[in-house]
């Protein structure tokens, strides 16, 4: 992971690639990577579908060692979504084999003139960019079972889908996963309409012939990577809870905080909620012989995903994440499992992040395009926009211009981009992330519901706005650092509670670069990116009124705690005074 | 004029109304008046559709009188389209009625519950709301002949048309004409969404049985008057040109200025602009039995109207403005009069500002949409947006919505609000005014064209960035004041270039009021209304890097004089430094 591929779609005579050292950028991966590349290099007024945005694309810090957990990649640009600096982040298998291959980075810079599509090969034995026109719409799981046949099955596929070649805001990058299927997504802020914007379809990755990246000391990595798991191992929440149920483990757990965005944001709670919770969903798979219990990429131990299959028992999508089936499901009034399993599928195929697509509908259905509830209705909507028909568009290019479109006053957006799945007035932590992260809404910036709600790192109550601001500074901090590391954000339960398990994170990163870090030089990596992140978007025109919750949290109270958003302005104006 | 008109349209039982006294708003009027209405009483951070937000609507200072030109009507709020405060101005009878009707401002507030459309009556007996559906998604001129038939053809109307009602980002507010038709329009902003968003369809005027404002001294009145008119039919371009051609005797000179934005901005210059120039318009018109010098307020002597007939000589739309014919005809590539008076009519009856719907179009046709030049396409998108359909949702929500939805990196907009007709490349100065004028891209707001080109007011050359900072922060500041007074901003070049004019307007005032105002006081007036804008916007969350052009205008220069927009950043930064 020792040199850059950089790569100018726009370069005169067709795309041209060099391969370069890190100079400034070594040492740095994940989203310092990311966010390091954005801030130095795209002037934050350009048009984020012009030719001077970058797409950039970066393994962590330990990604593709053999430290497990170490397979999150991180996708930066600036957003069309948000208009700011963007770090969406992703599992599966692209931060593993990207390392393996050597890459810290690969940047796509530039634009092409006309309108052909590209694919670009790397392996062992470097880079290919092949115009191939033939890709062209192809939904992702097409495209990954086209490319199968002419690259084998070995491959690892970086590729965005029609939503993508269409540029709307609220296309995703898609990331196979072992299998070798399009499931894991950098889904938000629409990083694939800048992918689509610089005409690449898909970025083929095989590291066939090639290692693990070698640390400096391989027996102390060792030593800490045991450590590190025994942590995890033991720790409930990534012991037990994620493994058994994965993620929707928590649609019972926030219904009955209250806390569970329902009907656009108009309710608390949901009546159907445990027909759609996690331990159904384990169930069901279960029983129809999917599996409840899968990991995403090599080397995770805590294996949160799963494989949801029809009433035939044939694959219809990975376990839908927990932000997913609130998304499409309480959030649109809708209880059926199979139905948001399959717009979970046609969210990944068509290339959608399925947070602002769940939002989305729940905007539209405001609007009164479809009745809340209305699970067909719901899969039409999204259909839609893999149809790229008008309101397909709108509809992908997420809820504020769904908003905006049909004259709605309740979107749920902060810097246009979509809350997630916790109403910020129940579980007010959460809420100060939302407002304040450089992100846009975001729940994994700085994610205060695991101390909010899970009692994990402490507890804070959520109903309260006392120690909010501390608690998602905290988290936005540590939050940025793990991002860097190519970390799953799932070891923060243990890292938060067992001061060993984030000890032993510290060793591996030493042990690996023979550095002597200590918890502190974490923090200020976390908070060097932060600021870097924060002056981008204070270029590209963000001040403090764009970290605000929209006003309806203020001024409408939710059920069942009749309560509304009642951190006051300044105290979010405090989150970044450290 | 010394009363308001409060309606609160969200009042428990159904709207409710009551007249209040001026109070701290006394003396103001126009712009003045609705500028400070907004940012004493509504919170920048609220939604533009929302409950907290009002529309203030507000005759100017001399409205109502016997000055002439007087007749200009200030519609103010937070706009949907810009997110920022908001005052679009619009001539027809409306400012001279509702002020002699003696409301120096009518602001509706609240917002009812459900879908019931309200209509709103104001004469000398007082006021009415009444309930009437049959109203609901009425095209203007269609709604206007259903009133005058219920309430005669004395009234004066301030409605929207369905781009109101689906609340459109485009959407205009119009008002009625002499001859009672609804073809003026305040058109900027997406004002129009906002009575939508009201539920209020009309207001309809009735000063039957009233008289005209009376002066504290008539005699100093009368006299400022006639040497306010004589400087105004002596200057050559209130005096001969405008009288004769309207405005669009604009076309030639500005496309041989080479500012003539064609194609989506992609030239400076149309080859077909001499067949939409405003001589031809004129002779058009004279030829089918139209007119070619028409007043659309009474006391108006500059007469820059017209009346536009289709070949069988029967009314078509009143005299496209210059803007209009730009934005739908060069913008477009588009050389046929009828077709874009056709548009006109269309966008006057559905209600839309005809400076975003052109521009609009003209992303649309860069999106691939309809071929630049197919004016039966451009017809067909304008039906649409009548028709209320995703697509036409999407261009009546403007350009900026429409390139985002569409994915195209060309949209010419500040603020999100589209550039009118005159390229900033060419002439500098204009650029100045649209990065800054805290309105969006406008080119009322500091028309810098006067001094650049018609080199009124002296000569700045347009070319060149010395003076443009100067030029626009001066011109900014007295079309803030004379928009306050409610006098018609083409009296600015009889005002510029012959100080007894600007004596004579100053005289009105005093001779009105029994004040002693000076020329100074009238520059402190802009100047502090432009603030008080300035710092609603940024408590809205705008800071200096909204006013900036797009990025296109810095690096894609324009033929013929191949130059890009050269003033700096921090010149820009320094035109409200006074």
């Amino acid at each position: 992971m020792d040199k850059i591929l950089r790569i100018d779609m726009g370069a005169k005579g067709g795309p041209q690639f060099k391969v370069e050292a890190l100079g400034a950028y070594a040492g740095l991966g994940g989203r310092a990577m990311t966010s390091s590349v954005v801030a130095q290099e795209v002037p934050p007024l350009c048009h984020p579908l012009g030719a001077e945005n970058k797409l950039v694309i970066a393994p962590g810090m330990l990604s593709g060692t053999s430290a497990s957990m170490s397979g999150r990649i991180s996708v930066g640009c600036k957003s069309p979504l948000t208009g700011g600096i963007k770090e969406a982040n992703s599992g599966g298998q692209g931060a593993q084999v990207l390392a393996r291959l050597g890459y810290a980075a690969v940047i796509l810079e530039g634009k092409p003139e006309g309108d052909d599509l590209y694919k670009i090969l790397i392996n062992k034995d470097g880079v290919k960019i092949e115009k191939d026109n033939s890709l062209k719409m192809l939904p992702n799981y097409d495209l990954v079972d086209t490319l199968k046949k002419i690259h084998g099955d070995k491959i690892t596929c970086i590729s965005i889908g029609p939503a993508g070649e269409m540029k709307l805001g609220a296309a995703s990058i898609a990331i196979t996963d072992i299998e070798v299927r399009p499931s894991r997504h950098a889904g938000r802020g629409g990083v694939g309409a800048v992918m689509g914007s610089k005409r690449v379809k898909v970025i083929i990755l095989d590291d066939t012939g090639l290692k693990n990246r070698e640390p400096k000391d391989p027996e102390k990595f060792r030593a800490a990577n045991k450590k590190f798991v025994e942590g995890l191992t033991t720790h409930s929440v990534t012991g037990q809870a994620l493994p058994a149920y994965g993620t929707n483990v928590l649609t019972n757990i926030i219904n009955e905080a209250g806390g569970y965005p329902s009907y656009n944001f108009r309710e608390g709670q949901f009546a159907g909620a445990s027909k759609i919770s996690g331990e159904t969903f384990a169930d069901i798979e279960t029983k129809r012989g999917g599996s409840a219990t899968h990991p995403c990429h090599r080397g995770c131990v805590i294996r949160c995903s799963g494989t949801y299959v029809d009433k035939d028992g044939n694959y219809l999508t990975k376990q839908p994440e927990y932000e997913t089936v609130w998304a499409h499901g309480g959030n649109c009034g809708i209880d059926d499992p199979d139905a948001i399993a399959q717009i979970d599928f046609l969210d990944d195929n068509i290339g959608l992040d399925t947070i602002e697509m769940g939002a989305t509908i729940g905007v539209a259905m405001q609007a009164g395009l479809a009745k809340f509830g209305d699970a067909a209705a719901a899969i039409e909507l999204v259909k839609e926009v893999g149809k790229g028909t008008p309101l397909g568009k709108i509809l992908g290019s997420g809820a504020g211009v769904t908003g905006k479109v049909f004259g709605v006053e309740k979107v749920p957006v902060v810097k246009n981009q979509a809350l997630p799945a916790y109403d910020p007035r129940a579980i007010q932590g959460i809420g100060v992330t939302y407002a304040t992260s450089p992100m846009g809404a975001d729940h994994t910036a700085g994610y205060a519901i695991a101390t909010n709600i899970l009692k994990s790192g402490g507890y804070v109550d959520p109903l309260k706005t006392e120690g909010q601001v501390e608690l998602s500074r905290n988290l936005q901090i540590a939050t940025t650092a793990i991002d860097s590391t190519g970390m799953c954000l799932f070891i923060a339960f243990a890292v938060l509670d067992q001061p060993d398990t984030f000890q032993a994170l510290i060793d591996l990163l030493n042990a690996f670069y023979g550095w002597s870090l200590t918890g502190d030089d974490v923090t200020a990596l976390g908070k060097k990116v932060l600021k870097i992140e924060r002056d981008f978007n204070a270029k590209a025109g963000f001040t403090k009124e764009q970290d605000r919750l929209p006003r309806f949290f203020s001024t409408d109270p939710v059920s069942p705690h009749n309560i509304t958003f009642q951190v006051k302005d300044s105290e979010l104006d405090s989150v970044f005074n450290w």
